[in-house]
């Protein structure tokens, strides 16, 4: 008889224990902003991601990079940075902006997210935006599974625990599992939210201070249900972010009302 | 025009943050079992408990009482401590056991809830069995609302998110208020699992633990929805916790199924 599979949510990256990680498959989500900018920008022709936890590393790492061949992009408390090229809204990143750069990338939680997600085996970055083609990716792999939600200033976000709530509807449904409770709020989270995808993203706290700062089209973006159809994966040596498996065979997403 | 009031949901103890409780309302939700355990035995006639979060402290604290006025009581991994009194299980709480003792309790989470809470200005200490008079005390307070979910060895609990969510929805019904994230999840877990109450106390983590152990029966005992009209509430210098107010004036919960 085969195993269940584990499918357990991580409310925030701090709630996500290293050593549990270990040999499984992690999906880090922060719908606002940095894993749909992160999707924008490989769609858009960056060749990888670079995350780095705080700004001067970013300056840095950026600085060592060759000029025409780099984006430095990013926020602190939603604004993008004094000398960056690029803030964290997904649309800055056109392809004319985009095309045969790096990004070096810094954000209040998303980035924290990868560095936790990195002790899982493999890592997956998803957005609404690429919801249909991360579950393609999910369904061909068998390691237990983690999804990792970046929250908001250390508190839980109700969009992260939406689109967690999505996988695991779409687990629940192509095989047996056997979920942690954080599993199942987030499914009542999709249950309840799922068709009123855009009213939930700006109810949250993330989605009500985007609105305050002017950034009210950011919510709209990163609620553009499989906009893409490819799926960013963690490389290592050094850390970076690239395009791994593209492709939708089915869209999962409930019709939105 | 009167403000919206304030409900936040803190899925555990560690999510709250001292500095934000100041000056309100908490409460400390331990389903599985420790508040459930606290309310019957004060219901059973301790005159108060004393929360200790060390084994060993328990041990001193209930070392310098009267003997036949003290009762020790605990458990680490869900099971009863050497040399002490009683377990963590509800029923254990008779009025023969209880009667004019004080309880000298230490539990893995719900003791920790606790003195996170102490930060707040009032503290009650909630349970399904007390549910609907704690309900009332929340109508009559005014001051901002902090639910304090206990959690499971560090990891969120359905179980209290189930109950939080329970408060949340009686407080959206009696007032305006102003949710945080968590209690937006809490609300959600409450809609999909409140008409079916001890099943969701069965497939938790907490729940399912306390199967194997062979304590089915205490989740029957923390299922009873409004067995007690009596609400906990902290006390200080020293620490404790006695009968606060006694009343339900209506029975706050759906129907179950």
């Amino acid at each position: 008889m085969p195993h269940d599979r584990d499918v357990q949510v991580h409310l925030l990256p701090d709630l996500a224990p290293p050593d549990r990680l270990a040999g499984g498959l992690a999906v880090v989500i922060d719908v606002l902003r940095s894993t749909t900018t992160m999707i924008h920008a490989l769609a858009s022709g960056c060749t990888a991601v670079r995350p780095c936890l705080e700004v001067e590393e970013a300056r840095q790492l950026a600085g060592q990079m060759r000029v025409g061949r780099v984006l430095l992009g990013g926020e602190r408390g939603g604004l993008p940075l004094p000398g960056f090229d690029l803030g964290n809204s997904p649309a800055e990143y056109t392809a004319k902006a985009c095309c045969g750069t790096t990004l070096v990338l810094t954000t209040t939680n998303g980035t924290r997210a990868c560095y936790r997600a990195a002790e899982a085996e493999r890592v997956l970055i998803a957005g609404v935006v690429n919801y249909s083609a991360v579950c393609e990716q999910l369904r061909q792999d068998d390691r237990p599974i983690h999804l990792i939600c970046a929250g908001t200033d250390g508190e839980i976000a109700l969009e992260d625990t939406l689109l967690a709530g999505a996988f695991v509807d779409f687990l629940c449904e192509v095989s047996e599992v056997r979920l942690n409770d954080s599993a199942r709020l987030a499914w009542d989270c999709f249950e309840n939210h799922g068709q009123v995808l855009l009213g939930a993203l700006q109810i949250g706290k993330g989605g009500m201070h985007l609105q305050r700062l002017g950034l009210a089209e950011d919510i709209q973006a990163a609620a553009q249900v499989d906009q893409f159809n490819l799926v960013p994966e963690l490389r290592r040596d050094p850390l970076r972010i690239e395009v791994g498996a593209v492709g939708i065979v089915q869209s999962r997403w409930p019709k939105l009302k």
